[in-house]
């Protein structure tokens, strides 16, 4: 298999690392053949090609079965006046790729729970995956500047809402078979359009999967008050981007949280929820767990490789539970660096 | 002074009954004279009048020296297709009085930390306030709808940010000095005007005041796991929705938490900022103390009745730290109902 790594910027490059170390373990226990192409993206990109996201990076992921990228963004290319900004690599990327469900799951684990600010009684048995819409919505409609005023136009078609709801319908069948939909429809019109559409595919596709509708607002405190009660959420991309950080919050740290973004096809994008993390980068303490989980990810709908990312997963589980703990999830005492942790999960691979 | 009460729906008139009823004691306890003006808004209006904001509703608020409300909305009027919405009402509202900024405090009360699904040692001290642009963005610009999709227009004008972020410097400066902004200056448009006009608001006229710039995402997971770090959080309306319903989890219960809306006159709009709560509507058991500490804000802000606020404000602490749980903060054991909530805080009414 053919794998496109963009390390990106920040911690990004340090946690890629990780997770190609874990699946080059995979490669050779399975006897599998995995080439990895490393390719710019975001202030990386832009530092030596002036772009966030070079056309020799695109076509590399056009004919990848997979992408696995870092993260991108930091104080250094964030000024707001700036002509070009890392995220825009990232955004464009997406895009490019039409990979308009982002799958996020979130699973607390139960070494982890001191690290959470939210209560442990609530967390047992959490089980959750928010499938974000990744292509449309604010993020890509049409954005004006005036000398004293700026706009910002959130578009939604009837496809485009099918399609993710579609795949989210999908997941919870395969799960618990609740679907919960997350809008603003007592304000907005393109989540009145979200709740119908949303309505009628379930009711037409999913017979068998329960669906309840949220507004966003709620949801923030439901996510929190009784996170247990959800299975798959499905919501557009700006309350996708805002509820996962806040769900990632259950998990105890963004430093654990995989992402898949996936199209119709079956390559896809895989990345830790997290960001560059400028503060910590070059320091060796980033956690590499949500990368390498994020490689699982890879391995399972990319690559159609199970069994493999099972394995993947039971070993950062056990590398968890023999409190192999990086900064971000180790309350006090010492905590260990990015190569440890990663070391940690190779002993256990298998 | 002249008050109109809008009871609105659901368990609104049973709260702002409540807070009536303080307010009466406050009057006889200081010498004051309140009238109340009781009118329709929400869904109780659409049932009577065909409209969410009758224009005699809308004319008692003008002249009004403050408007006290309860909640509107409910699956009655919630059909996606419905002409009217009882929502409308209240946005309607709030434009129509320029109410731009929306106070929404959040301080932890001791006694309810149970009911918190945070962990009690990260909220011993949190006391924030969110500062929630109320009358623009992307509830308030252009929604299109076609036959297969639809579109909802956020914009910011120049001295709609100016003037909210002026208020919150303004908050900052009586309290701890401190402001976050909330944006998604590296995705939006609106964004990075928020976030250059907030730059320069507070360099020019807030020099004592320090100056945080936070995105969306990474706020909505900061508010849960640093709640202590955060004094006055400015930011858009739709972010604002959604982060102080996130907020109100730290205070254990939304039916703890008061709001009010100010814009550049005396009068504002008070009101809980939990919704009509439809599922326990006439059954006596709703939390009145946002209601009531709606009506201490109102003796605050509108009044100019410093000593009044303290006192109610007061009287709830007192309620709560003997006991005195509605079913909302109530963990096991009996709960009390909204009128012996409310006889405990008159109880404790100077
Ligand atoms: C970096 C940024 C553009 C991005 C987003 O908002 O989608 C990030 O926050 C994420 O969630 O992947
Ligand atoms: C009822 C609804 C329109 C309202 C809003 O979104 O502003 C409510 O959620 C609030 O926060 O006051």
């Amino acid at each position: 298999a053919e794998i496109v790594v963009l390390p990106g910027d920040g911690i990004g490059p340090e946690v890629t690392a990780a997770a190609v170390e874990v699946l080059h373990a995979v490669a050779s226990a399975y006897g599998h053949r995995f080439n990895f192409h490393e390719h710019l993206i975001g202030g990386a990109a832009i530092d030596t090609t002036g772009e966030a996201l070079p056309q020799s990076t695109l076509d590399a992921c056009r004919t990848a079965d997979a992408v696995l990228l870092g993260a991108v963004g930091g104080p250094r290319w964030s000024d707001p006046k700036a002509a070009v900004r890392p995220e825009q690599g990232l955004l464009a990327l997406r895009k490019a790729l039409a990979l308009y469900a982002n799958l996020r799951p979130v699973k607390p684990h139960p070494a982890a729970l001191g690290a959470s600010p939210i209560k442990p009684h609530l967390l047992n048995g959490v089980d959750l995956v928010v499938v974000r819409e990744l292509t449309g919505g604010i993020y890509f409609g049409r954005k004006q500047r005036a000398s004293d005023s700026a706009s910002d136009l959130c578009e939604y078609s009837v496809g485009e809402v099918e399609r993710v709801v579609r795949r989210a319908g999908q997941l919870a069948r395969q799960r618990r078979g609740h679907l919960t939909s997350v809008d603003k429809a007592n304000v907005l019109e393109t989540s009145r359009l979200w709740r119908e559409v949303a309505t009628r595919v379930v009711a037409d596709e999913f017979p068998d999967v329960t669906l309840e509708h949220q507004l966003v607002d709620s949801m923030a405190m439901h996510l929190l008050s009784r996170p247990r009660e959800y299975d798959v959420i499905v919501t557009e991309n700006m309350f996708g981007d805002i509820l996962t950080d806040e769900a990632s919050m259950l998990a105890g740290s963004m430093g654990l949280l995989p992402s898949a973004s996936l199209g119709d096809g079956k390559a896809g994008l895989y990345e830790p929820i997290h960001g560059s993390a400028p503060d910590i980068a070059g320091r060796g303490i980033a956690n590499p767990v949500a990368a390498i989980l994020s490689a699982a990810m890879l391995l399972r709908h990319s690559l159609g490789l199970d069994d493999e990312a099972d394995c993947v997963e039971q070993a950062v589980s056990q590398a968890l539970d023999a409190g192999a703990f990086t900064a971000d999830i180790q309350g006090g005492g010492a905590a260990i660096g990015t190569r440890a942790a990663t070391a940690a999960v190779l002993e256990n691979l298998q």
